[in-house]
């Protein structure tokens, strides 16, 4: 029998072992240009190591998935932080495990809401990029360089990602 | 009199000089995932000098501006890049300068479209943050870190930004 694993909100305090929320409430605000702008300033930790490396500003495009979701594989960058923020107001899947030796645990999920990007620390396991409902463009910032940033995981059985009976 | 500025199209050849357009056409496109996601590669180049230079995400919320504009100065950041990507589809102003021995020379102007973000080269001179229609929600990524990273310049005369007479 599969697992089921239930979406939960995706909440700063709920996500804090796995990253940041990109997100303006409980931001540092600073005022900027007479009041005309607030800068919600540095909401997200970039991290990057090995020889080579340097943060990168990118665009995915993805297609959408739908819901429920059969959840073979999880994947890790170990070699830097990668964030997602849409260029739009639908909301994404986040899937991430918390690792034990090299083995990611059950995973947790989450649904953004509109406004919401995410920041997943470097070496954090992580669902692949799940839009949902159309497909959408993000914002992708991450590291950029030499060497080997991509661990894969299958688990022996696939978990179902489900959205809660409201 | 006032000097007027037409505005341009933003074109990654017309905004070379000044910076990248931070769009997907004519990008590196990588498949990821089976197919389901490209990845638009590497869209802008973020500099960043000076101590405790480190990369930011943040979200830039601003007021929009109405057009003709009154452009009275100019602003640059010798320390780093920054980076603007909309997080909807609504326009934005983008001005620039070109340098002479640290003097803005006659800005240069341009309305983006759907999709378009820019990134400003380090020490660029441009105008300040300039949605246009409506409040906007911005991702910005510049540099952060010790160091003044500011420099404003006022115009003897005010320029009239306008768009053009179509």
């Amino acid at each position: 029998m599969r697992q089921t694993i239930i979406t939960q909100t995706l909440t700063k305090k709920a996500f804090a072992p796995f990253g940041d929320v990109i997100e303006k409430p409980g931001s540092e605000e600073r005022l900027l240009n007479n009041g005309k702008c607030v800068r919600h300033h540095n909401l997200a930790k970039i991290e990057m190591d090995g020889p080579g490396a340097q943060p990168s500003i990118n665009i995915f495009c993805g297609q959408p998935y739908a819901m429920p979701l059969t959840l073979t594989m999880v994947e890790r960058h170990p070699l830097g932080s990668q964030a997602f923020i849409p260029m739009h107001d639908r909301p994404f899947l986040v899937i991430v495990c918390e690792d034990d030796n090299g083995t990611p645990q059950t995973p947790v999920a989450f649904v953004t809401e509109p406004g919401q990007g995410i920041n997943l620390r470097k070496g954090q396991w992580h669902g692949i990029f799940t839009p949902l409902g159309e497909q959408g463009d993000f914002v992708v910032v991450d590291r950029i360089g030499e060497g080997n940033n991509l661990e894969e995981f299958f688990f022996d059985k696939p978990y179902v990602v489900a959205l809660p009976n409201i």
